[in-house]
């Protein structure tokens, strides 16, 4: 396979010269996936064409859902309202609702008013589920089969519709009320014999989510038992739509990189190829915020401002607290978030989780309070420090294990995301409470070393 | 669905009492995964009661396969070798693979000696890929088809095979040598007309991936082209397996975890509910290394011990400036971590990633070197120490946003997991910088003030 560089060159000159059957042919023959790569190489102009092109072979929309989010509005710049309304109507709502969000919002409403009327019907309805549920990622196309039905009507009623739909992976069985009464794997279905009820070969009962579900236990699930799709029902057991395991990988995709991001202090939007000036408008937030977090750890240092007047070399020894801490509380941090994604983590068990890492926490402290306070004494030979060093370091490594573990734990009880902001009130505690422990046992060993 | 706890509640009475017939009843009708979840609440005399019972309906290596691998020594532990061979033989080639390393070593040799004669034979292929490479991910059971069939024959063939192959998502059309022609959906074949040929239905040269390929660029291609499953073929393009869709979730969820884990200095075993002396275990060497470079900090701090003796006060702003570029280190490199694993990211465009991080670094340094010198200024009144926070804040963000964005790339170029040990190089040279060039400037601007 060509790279993007050498196809976008190849095509541009295609263009240029105005043979745009053979680009045609260039762009029929490529993924759309590798067509979505292609697109950041173009200027505005070849993106206008390249457009063209593939709605004339109706695969711009494809191409479209291929194309990472940063780079949506490229294309929108480069189409009109009503080519655009055009090529994102052709989307499945899933993936409908996600491109509308991108439309810069002084167009967005001149753009859905120009989708076809079912689309803006089905846009209104999936915008009253709140975000990040299931009734936001299911695709609402999906075939119903009926219990009386034999294996062989059902296989034949597979081919009047024909192939293209993402749905046909498993048949869902409904009754009158459109309530889902089972499934049939279209592998299980195939391999029946043909007068076989429907009835019989379903399986009854079926794992279905709530169109309320949050999107990441949706997730959870399809990964827990392997499953291509999962039906999305109402609260009285009514077919809404499904969810396909493409969407489920997003979602597990996006999860993961939502709690890096929010565990080292970022906003999901700043990525890697994002223009420079948005990622410090989107980092910005979080600079000050961490800016009032180090001035709090300042603050406590300055209370012992005296202290460290009589015996400055406890400045150099601070770094050594502080790291450590940091190092400890992140440490119980992410295997805590990481449990809480992966669903590994219940309330009952949460108490057993944050006493673990106080235990680890304690035991790491005790081990490396006996080597900081060892090699701080072989290099000052002042045993305030030494003795200092090895309390602190006992104690911030357990508070780091204990806030480690309970922050994002509290954070989820709290309904908020575990991980959003749970780095920084960890760090800063740990910082804080290393000054506060190591430069405070200093003083008092001195104060009862001088009277 | 009852809560694992409730379930073991009775499951464990029902033991006792010797009603095994209720017993295996009430497995029968639960899920592998809620099987695995129960597990872990039970003895290990219990466990071994259970797994008897599985086995007799054939579905122990199914509980097995949901089970999470940390518990897979309790299972262990509780099965003689010959039981143990048994049940795992059941398994496809993927998941033995991964059961095997889970045996402790003293026994693994002689279970493997008591596998089924073709499983050992598959095994010891298998074990010839390099890890985490497609080969080692594969299964190699797969329903191959000939360009000469009709769809009728096909799926007639289909029926014969019977349901429960985790393959049949996609037919795979092979020539005589074995090689991968083209592939065919399953809805793709129930919805053509019973007489038309495979090779007119069939996608020719379709998206596969080399058994040596590595597994995370596999994950990356599925997700990118929404695949349900991918042929592995070897060098000659014969097909040898496929990867589904259930496995390549399985790998997308523990590269995250993995790259999580290694930014925050952890080994991947090091999971919530291990118990305390293994995590303590895992835990130690990092804390080692973290010592260590904490101390190389503190060694720079002491090289400017004399400053610090002079003014004080730059011991209180030092915690301002290590932590800031600690911050901005960790946002850059989770930026570009993130995109080296999502594959978002070549190396023609790796410069301009490493360009933009600092760019982002020094302008987000103007910023906060201008805030922090305001508040230490009004605080402290010493335009030394607000110069040097200015000026080190400016250099410091810049070299966090530099090393940020080059220390993966460059692990990445030589080879090795981006995420492992970056963590901790870019937070050390950070930390380190940030003392350095505070004081460092601090004691040039007070070396002037005073001649």
């Amino acid at each position: 396979m060509a790279t993007p560089q050498v196809t976008s060159r190849i095509l541009r000159r295609l263009l240029a010269s105005g043979v745009t059957g053979r680009a045609e042919r260039l762009l029929g023959r490529m993924a759309p996936s590798d067509v979505a790569l292609l697109l950041p190489e173009l200027t505005p102009d070849e993106i206008r064409a390249v457009i063209e092109l593939l709605f004339r072979q109706r695969r711009a929309a494809l191409a479209l859902r291929e194309l990472p989010n940063e780079m949506l509005p490229l294309v929108y710049d480069a189409l009109a309202d009503q080519r655009l309304a055009a090529v994102i109507g052709r989307l499945e709502i899933d993936d409908l609702l996600e491109f509308v969000e991108f439309i810069p919002e002084d167009r967005r409403d001149s753009v859905i008013e120009r989708l076809p009327e079912d689309k803006r019907e089905e846009l209104r309805k999936a915008e009253l589920y709140s975000e990040s549920s299931a009734g936001r990622v299911m695709t609402t196309s999906f075939i119903a089969l009926d219990q009386k039905m034999r294996a062989q009507e059902a296989i034949d009623s597979l081919r009047e519709v024909g192939d293209g739909s993402e749905a046909v992976l498993y048949l869902y069985v409904i009754d009158e009320q459109t309530t889902l009464v089972g499934v049939v794997p279209l592998r299980r279905l195939v391999a029946s014999p043909p007068d076989r009820l429907i009835s019989e070969i379903m399986i009854p009962d079926p794992v279905s989510v709530s169109a309320d579900d949050d999107q990441e236990e949706v997730a959870n699930l399809v990964a827990r038992f392997d499953l291509l799709a999962v039906p999305v029902t109402d609260v009285d057991g009514r077919m809404l739509g499904l969810i396909t395991v493409d969407d489920v990988i997003d979602v597990i995709t996006e999860e993961a990189t939502e709690d890096m991001y929010h565990l080292a202090g970022l906003t999901e939007a700043d990525r890697v190829f994002v223009p420079a000036h948005e990622s410090i408008r989107k980092r910005l937030p979080w600079m000050f915020l961490n800016l009032a977090t180090c001035f709090a750890a300042a603050w406590v240092v300055g209370l012992f401002e005296r202290t460290i007047e009589q015996v400055v070399a406890l400045a150099i020894f601070m770094p050594v607290v502080a790291g450590m801490g940091g190092n400890g509380g992140t440490q119980s941090l992410t295997v805590i978030t990481r449990a809480i994604a992966l669903g590994e983590i219940e309330f009952s068990s949460a108490f057993r989780a944050v006493m673990k890492e106080l235990a680890v926490g304690l035991v790491l402290g005790i081990a490396m309070g006996i080597c900081s306070a060892g090699i701080a004494y072989l290099w000052h030979a002042d045993p305030i420090i030494g003795v200092a060093l090895f309390s602190a370091m006992i104690l911030t490594l357990s508070v780091a294990g204990l806030m480690g573990a309970a922050v994002p734990l509290a954070l989820k009880a709290l309904k908020q995301d575990p991980a959003l902001g749970a780095g920084v009130i960890v760090t800063t505690f740990t910082d804080a409470f290393a000054f506060f422990s190591f430069l405070g046992i200093a003083t008092l060993l001195m104060d009862r070393v001088v009277s």
